[in-house]
């Protein structure tokens, strides 16, 4: 009997398998790490292997896979910090379980992090929700009518690469300058401070540091920094400009905010609503903000999701 | 038997009443003046009186209305140009019919413009697009999955109100500044236009005329104006930066350019595509622009969708 689904949620360094029961129960989770050996040919046979060695096949329903890249109806373009290129995880998976009846789905992993947060985060019982993942990079996911959107490209909610008149005109990874990542991400506020600190001669405790974190930042902006603070400031004002965007494009529910900079709390809450609330009509500023709850565990939740 | 469907746009100035039969066909179209008299009150009951004229009420299925202000979940939040606050239109209309069992909806009328360009013209067998109306306004609709997007204050689509870093800052009609409609709708490329006149000594055989349309300023630049096409590029840029926002947060198939400025056929989507490409990563590229083909009936055959 097919009573189990899993959630797997690809990442560059490891891989989150959750076991779920159809009740949407949590009754196990595995971790492995990411095999990027021979552009990362190995990867789905690793996977394989832990689910042979602690199931029986023919028990799984369906297995959902979350994966750093663009994927549209089930099809991955790219994940570059994996090695693919493009990818049938459907098929192939199939083909390595020797199972052709299991519903195999994939979609992008930050878009299954927004799914995650619906399915059991801190978007429970909401059905249309944008969520921004302020890590490394920035994240986006777009989930409308319950459904995750990919896109016809797979670059639904990639808000990090949205173009933005900075200040600095930062050169983004993607070869291109201005992208919100260059300024809004972790490491985009770190970038951002040392432009900021550089054009002005303001004093500051960051400048003791000849590098300093993100969290460096927030820290002394909540110790009531002044500089910090208009760092922030300017930094959450990129993002809101964009997420008052995405409302008069999709005007979600909710807003969810994730990634390590949302450690910050209500703290970056504050300084993103802020700007956000005077650029949209008043009567849609009822709009929720909130704080993901399920840190590094949305990926592997939202995979489940898509599957259900 | 219940043979037939309405799809039913009313704008502020007349109504379209579509009659279809459930194969999708379109039989017959009514058209009456909007009625703006006592907030709007009259408008139901006067398109329930030319329905009963024509047809037997048991006989139909269902009933689409778009109209021009928010909804969601099928409530009209407003719509100032009728004289309407909140309204529930569905319980209103079966009341007037005295059928309880037509499957009425209600959305938005740019929205179902978008749906329309689906359902019967340029966007044919697209699940996945936005539109944007360059009319006296601008207006905005959202497809995805094949289903209409209201959003929950129902402004989903609606980017003339997005805020842009325009060179003016000029003011909006919904009270505030910078808005895309000030720029790049049929009136803003006029505005920008005057106000760009103003800001340069450039000669141009637009300083003859007092006043002018946008229609003008386009058949200038086709003819090779130089400051018609600056002005031209300017407006078009704006809208360009807005809709590389869409593709990153929803990714559409395909864009839509509707309203009287899209008369200017492919000459105005080249506008554009000139800004909105080196914006967008070169795999997303290929999304397609395409001019809208069912001009001021969309909204009806949209509304006809709505009920599928």
């Amino acid at each position: 009997m097919r009573r189990y689904n899993l959630g797997i949620d690809i990442g560059g360094t490891s891989i989150k398998i959750g076991l779920f029961d159809l009740d949407d129960n949590l009754l196990d989770s595995w971790n492995l790490p990411t095999n990027k050996s021979s552009f990362g040919e190995y990867i789905l046979h690793e996977i394989a292997e832990v689910i042979n060695s602690k199931l029986v096949i023919s028990e799984i329903r369906g297995i959902g896979f979350g994966v750093p890249g663009p994927v549209a109806k089930n099809l991955v373009f790219s994940c570059v910090n994996l090695g693919w290129g493009k990818k049938d995880i459907v098929s192939e998976f199939k083909a390595i379980l020797n199972d052709d009846e299991i519903v195999i789905k994939v979609a992008n992993d930050a878009n299954l992090a927004a799914a995650g947060e619906i399915y059991k985060g801190v978007a429970h019982g909401y059905v249309n929700a944008f969520m921004v993942t302020l890590g490394t990079g920035i994240g986006g996911g777009v989930i409308i009518d319950g459904r995750v959107v990919d896109g016809i490209n797979g670059v639904a909610g990639e808000i990090g690469h949205t173009h933005i008149d900075d200040l600095y005109n930062l050169n983004c990874n993607c070869g291109k300058n201005g992208c919100l990542e260059t300024v809004a991400s972790a490491t985009g506020i770190v970038r951002l401070a040392k432009e900021y600190l550089n054009h002005s001669k303001k004093s500051s405790p960051l400048r003791k540091y000849s590098d300093f974190s993100a969290k460096k930042v927030i820290d002394y902006a909540k110790l009531g920094d002044q500089v910090a603070n208009e760092i922030l400031d300017l930094s959450m004002e990129y993002l809101a400009r964009v997420l008052a965007k995405v409302t008069y494009i999709i005007n979600p529910d909710i807003f969810i905010i994730g990634g390590g900079i949302s450690n910050a709390g209500n703290f970056i809450i504050d300084k993103i609503t802020k700007f956000y609330y005077p650029l949209v009509k008043p009567f849609i500023q009822t709009t929720h903000f909130e704080i993901a709850t399920l840190g590094n565990d949305a990926g592997m939740y939202g995979a489940c999701y898509l599957i259900k």
